[in-house]
């Protein structure tokens, strides 16, 4: 038997199939600073402690993107090592959070198997979850991604694709999020008078600033999270493959792009959940990424009148401002367009 | 009303205006450690929580200049974010120390304002304040920087150009070191045997080492210290600019020249103020800085007999060793003199 | 008397000399996560608190190599700020375990003197000395350098060169690690099912991960072990040099081979002794990282029936997979070979 992990191939999922991913891993203050400093957010609550325990945080949360890479990470060696493509995420929800200190795992449930035509590859579905050391569930979404088959001639016992919401309902948003003093919410500390009220279904934002990303930097971000996906660390590998370069980490542009969108969403403290993500085109090292948002509805929350919910979509492109909203949905098809990302967020009231 | 912060421009500005920025920050042990790893300092007082606390520190405190770093960064979104050149720092006092899990907000009020003669810019002359989470005022500056009209026809209700002290007064000092018990303060340790009678007035020093600076690194650094300026993080504009590259944040240079002068000013441990400082000419990455001191003054303090502060003035360089202490006051015009800076720090006696 | 430190030559060394070396370093838990994010690795004891105490430690300790790197860059500025080769390691055992919190200062004794026929250079040997703030040893090892001679015509008052053991004995190993509770140890989210009995002398393994290695990230690692050889940071005068370019630490790459070997050796979670270690070629930036290892003995510990010992000889090699184990030993001459370490892991029974 060998002692090296080679990764699951398609044909080594079963659905159903339940998951313990290695290996726990506890996020401290020295993960909050590098995760701060790789991008740059900077939303009140997570950059202050004293501003969030004055709205009602024990203390500063880790920044919820965080805590996504390192679930997401520790999926990796099990889920995508053989993947093609990361295709996309789906129902994904913060339900408690996370502080420093705290200890995450991750488990994943196999819910869909599909080959394709060529049965060279098949699409994998797994809702994925992290899991604090008391036992709450902090996480849990559902990704897909083309996984190679060992042997194309190899059946998959059973085959299904699940049906997964468009858009989580508002009703299931918030269990991250303690109820706020919001008369304690400083507008000014928080770098915009903006809040929920003042936003309307299909505003959009530029978010005008651009981030050149460089290879340490990715790197660093990616290792943090104990992400071991080989496209991303290895240029003598990816060097002779299709882009001749080492791929970047999907979710290094999410942080990107959420730090940039700041600047215009300044209020929008705490990331609720995740409708649905595709990285529509690579970056690679040296590229500058941009952002635009547009809100595409807003919510109040059952039983709560300290936040609302706007469900937002930002696009994120490399070498392309975003002062004219470039898209790649409906009949537009801007190259640039690297990242299309389907959220919820929340903002006092 | 636009979402997005476009900054202020000069005629924005009313003398007496008192601005609060965003966003509060709380320093960790995270931000200290990545901090050492950007710049390498070696300063025992701020390395080592157990020669810190021997000498009468509560714990180590944050580094002088990730505090000033800090703050600074806060500004920028309101007071540079359209500025063409940061023109110089004067009367900077360090005011009481800061430590891991302290969190420090800022504050601006205009003290001066000068439009230039093309009508297109001005100057605007701004002293910043640092206050940690209990209300101590941590850090105390004034900074001018030349900043775009937005309609070159504007006028501002009222000039004035500030008198600034060409250097604090020894008594001004002192306020964020403790009183010590130097008895206890390991020289050995602490990598040289000088102490502050054995540095004399006019004294020089090269301090031999050179530092090459990454993108990764500078960006990183003004991303740890949540400093928006466009000019430092974005490839794609500032390539078609007028350099073709990112600046480096000139608080970058002052790091690098500060930790390359533990050698030879190692018991200098606490920076007590900033006389003044110029950043003479831009540095880019892949470029070596390099720097040398002259001892401009000593002092005791009143009423202290614990440490002495020195008056020094460190001149970096890049792509040039300093074995002959190159310079670009009076006759001398080196063009490898990036940095200027006039500052007290303390030494035991 | 000159205020800078031009570091000692081989001609100021004496047999028998203990030096007290500056900077006492307080490690944190911002200092674990910027190793963690510059390497990798996810071995669960360092990884994840939880399960660090679960199985019996205080909590998660600090990585041992971070522990060596730490002590290994305050002997710098003493022993290796003239030297022109790191010739290798040996007798290096981990004593005590390093906590977040810990402060670790150095000394190291002189125990040998080699001076070279051509008398421009000379061997000098060093047993160096990690200890914590209680006065605990917690790393101890011996290190040979080639040192200039300041003038050749030098004579050295008694030369030596010290016996070394070729391996550490097992009955030495162990005291950084507590007695363990095995049956606490959760094989599966540490990431492999093998344990001590499962691995035989004479296996080999390879580590099939490669890791690049850039600029940013080396001279950050670097700075964070506040080791300040000259030829890791300096582009300018290293651009003239022999390489053209900056010499990557040489405890770079044993940290990446390490946090590459867990693919492979999961649950090696303690490096508990380094039996002999040699840089056999130097790496430099924009190259990647390959190793594999060999199992070279098995070893119970007297007296503990929780964890047992595994001798493994690591090699790493740059722009070389490793799937058919290139070496540089015996008839064997791959000049892809860069590291060559022979040391002693823990492992659960």
């Amino acid at each position: 038997m060998s002692k090296t992990n080679a990764g699951n191939y398609f044909e080594d999922f079963r659905l159903g199939q339940v998951i313990d991913h290695a290996t726990p891993r506890t996020l401290t203050s020295g993960d909050a600073a590098l995760y701060g400093a790789l991008y740059g957010p900077r939303f009140a609550v997570q950059s202050s402690s004293a501003f969030a325990t004055a709205i009602g945080y024990p203390r500063a949360p880790i920044d919820d993107l965080l805590v996504f890479h390192t679930v997401f990470g520790k999926t990796v060696p099990d889920i995508s090592l053989n993947a093609i493509a990361n295709l996309g995420y789906a129902d994904c929800r913060f339900l408690a959070s996370v502080h420093p200190g705290d200890t995450l795992r991750a488990t994943s449930e196999v819910i869909g198997l599909k080959e394709n035509s060529s049965r060279k590859t098949g699409i994998v579905y797994v809702r994925s979850r992290g899991w604090r050391q008391d036992g709450a569930c902090v996480l849990d979404f559902v990704r897909w991604v083309m996984v190679r088959k060992r042997d194309p001639q190899a059946r998959v016992a059973a085959e299904a694709v699940p049906s997964l919401p468009e858009a989580l309902e508002p009703a299931a948003l918030g269990g991250a999020c303690p109820i706020l003093n919001v008369s304690a919410y400083d507008f000014t500390a928080a770098g915009s008078p903006h809040r929920f009220a003042d936003y309307a279904k299909g505003e959009r934002i530029d978010h005008v600033d651009g981030m050149t990303v460089e290879e340490a930097e990715h790197q660093i971000a990616t290792r943090l999270y104990q992400n071991t996906a080989r496209v991303h660390f290895n240029q003598f590998i990816e060097g002779q493959g299709r882009f001749g370069r080492r791929l970047i980490y999907g979710g290094h542009v999410m942080s990107l792009a959420r730090a940039l969108s700041f600047n215009g969403l300044a209020n929008a403290f705490h990331l609720a959940a995740i409708n649905g993500g595709r990285h529509v085109a690579p970056l690679f090292a040296g590229q500058t990424v941009f952002a635009w948002s547009c809100v595409l509805d807003t919510a109040e929350l059952p039983g709560r009148t300290d936040v609302g919910a706007l469900r937002v979509r930002t696009v994120a492109t490399k070498e392309r401002p975003c002062a004219d909203y470039p898209d790649k949905a409906g009949d537009a098809d801007d190259p640039a367009v690297i990242l299309d990302l389907d959220y919820w967020v929340l903002m006092p009231r």
